[in-house]
């Protein structure tokens, strides 16, 4: 089997060493890969090539493995792919987040396949085991830490009692976050990841637009602290809910009891969970990122090509509308200076810290302008 | 595609059920169900049977799920079944750990599937991610609370405060324990499972007789107690390591920290760790049990080689040697009447409990005759 791999950056050389090194994989040759740099011909037995067109008009290439990571133009590489019958691999959360029915269609109608098990939770086999799970159960529930940045900074705060700006220049170095980790922080990743997860599970694409998030730029150790009063400790989660048609979904700060499962999961790494009607609750953990957990999860796609599993089809099944479901939570708040908000809210309060009575989302929303942190309590 | 159900028994009935209901299934017919007590056709539409030879004389099956959990009666129904070139889908966690190369050379030969997802874990999907993980990784390491019986039972006495008895009874009167509640209690049931998952990880024959063992028969609530002023739990875990070429196994109890993952697993509730050199460590936890969650992952299954996927296959490496690592740990102690054991393996004492210096493994059997219970220190 003849493939091509776009991009030759951190997760492009983990896929190529992996099939290089791997003794099952000895019939897979990786015969062109993409890459504007052509010194990196040096490091490669395969061509290295600045050419899509040359790689897309092959006809004896299979399966395009794509690692580049950029957005419109992995988008115009996966689709073009799939237009020439070719199955493609991809760890692009941003992409499969937001073409995941149109790109579904095409694959479907060129009878090839399109696997993405990368794009979220890096390692963690989750796509796979959530498609089968949506084959047959009634899915109700998505919810996990599926950005390592933000829980390695929390943890880093929480567990080592560092400050958010020592924890943060902590994971630049470790490089777990971006120079610009905006898109972490504010949990606009998480926003992609849950879209997908949640696509996956009811059936139905989900605009990752309707995901309503806040995040953890304005966190200080003060909150670390008060969480800590309460035996808690503060874990940014998505989560996801369908009821009826109804789906929910956000992402937020969260206040974790001690000892309870979410709470231990620390540092980098993600996790899962998925609520079904038949089998309760399946959780997934491991490492959200890194070279090889993300390159040897885009192996396993390849993998399951070469075994000829073509069926593995996102299906799309009825719209669903996006709703807040009015559940009723007591949050956390750190107020912004001289703001105060109605004595009716608030259950308890220390300086400008307080804990709200149990109040709607949309209660919430409504002072948002008043907060410069807040954390829902109770998973 | 016409398939035969083998016995229907909780799990039997189960299968038949999501099959009928799912439109995703629509195309499969439950043609024969096997099963002794022909008053069992009112409850199928189905041709109920006690021949196994007028299924597996019909041509027409293309797969037998096999839903007995007998011993003998099961082993020879499968092997005839891959033998007559029918794919086949099981639980039965001892006829796989007994029979798991011998199966698998049939139905390779005959180029049939052979699945047994639900066999470790319930309706956790672990053998196919870890089969996926071992094709290209070295899996090091596989650890996990494996049997929700004694999960249930030392959660009980450890959160609730009930006494063993009481927890036992209460795990019958909820069906998590058989009557005969030794092959859980013993540790046995974990015994077979680690040696499935230990030959898929390890991809050679793990041969279950060497697997060392000891369980919670002699539990009592001075162990919990003794365990809660360590700050700790115990929890009942099966550890499989892999060290060059040599395999060590054993399922012992174990003192957990409190606010670590594994002791957040409780009731019925099983976790499988694995490690590799590529992702570190997997975690996957859910319910290890229950008609549904059973059921379910027997169907998964049906849905692979519904999907044509043949290629799932145990693949023999090489042999291992069985060995005790001799890592050295300290070990909880509570010693018979009238026992003594040398000081100089002694790091703290109170009455019969007593905590050892860190010592290997041999050097605790030597001295196993007079301990009543005890536990391992640490994961």
């Amino acid at each position: 089997m003849k493939i091509a791999i776009l991009g030759l950056g951190t997760v492009g050389f983990g896929v190529y060493d992996i099939i290089q090194k791997s003794e099952y994989l000895k019939d897979i040759e990786v015969k062109y890969i993409l890459d504007k740099d052509s010194s990196k011909q040096d490091l490669v037995k395969s061509k290295v090539t600045s050419s899509i067109d040359e790689i897309l008009s092959d006809k004896e290439i299979e399966v395009v493995i794509e690692c580049m990571g950029a957005k419109n133009f992995s988008y115009k590489c996966i689709k073009e792919a799939l237009l020439a019958s070719k199955s493609v691999v991809t760890a692009n959360k941003e992409v499969i987040a937001e073409h995941i029915n149109e790109l579904t269609e095409i694959k479907n109608k060129r009878n090839v396949s399109l696997y993405y098990e990368a794009s979220v939770g890096g390692g963690i086999p989750i796509i796979k085991p959530l498609h089968n799970a949506a084959l047959v159960n009634e899915v109700s529930e998505i919810k996990g830490i599926l950005n390592g940045t933000t829980n390695y900074i929390l943890t880093k705060m929480s567990v080592e009692g560092l400050s958010f700006e020592e924890a943060l220049k902590l994971a630049q170095i470790n490089g777990f976050a971006e120079a610009d980790p905006t898109a972490d922080l504010e949990g606009l990743d998480m926003v992609r990841k849950i879209a997908i997860l949640s696509s996956i599970g009811y059936k139905s694409e989900i605009d990752p637009e309707k995901v309503s998030h806040f995040g953890i730029s304005n966190l200080s150790d003060k909150d670390i602290k008060y969480a800590d009063s309460k035996n808690s400790v503060i874990k940014l989660i998505a989560s996801s809910k369908l009821v009826d048609n109804n789906v929910e979904l956000k992402i937020e700060p969260v206040f974790v009891q001690k000892g309870s499962m979410i709470a231990s999961v620390n540092y980098e790494f993600n996790v899962i969970e998925v609520k079904t009607n038949i089998n309760d609750k399946l959780t997934f953990m491991g490492k959200g990122a890194g070279r090889y957990p993300t390159a040897n999860a885009m192996v396993n796609d390849l993998i399951m090509i070469k075994h000829n599993d073509k069926n593995y089809s996102f299906t799309q099944k009825s719209k669903k509308e996006y709703k807040d479901l009015e559940e009723k939570y007591s949050y956390y708040i750190r107020l912004k200076d001289d703001s105060e908000i109605c004595d009716c809210l608030i259950k308890e309060k220390e300086g400008n810290q307080l804990i709200t009575n149990e109040i709607k989302k949309s209660d919430l929303n409504k002072i948002l302008d008043k907060v410069c942190f807040y954390a829902r309590i109770g998973e």
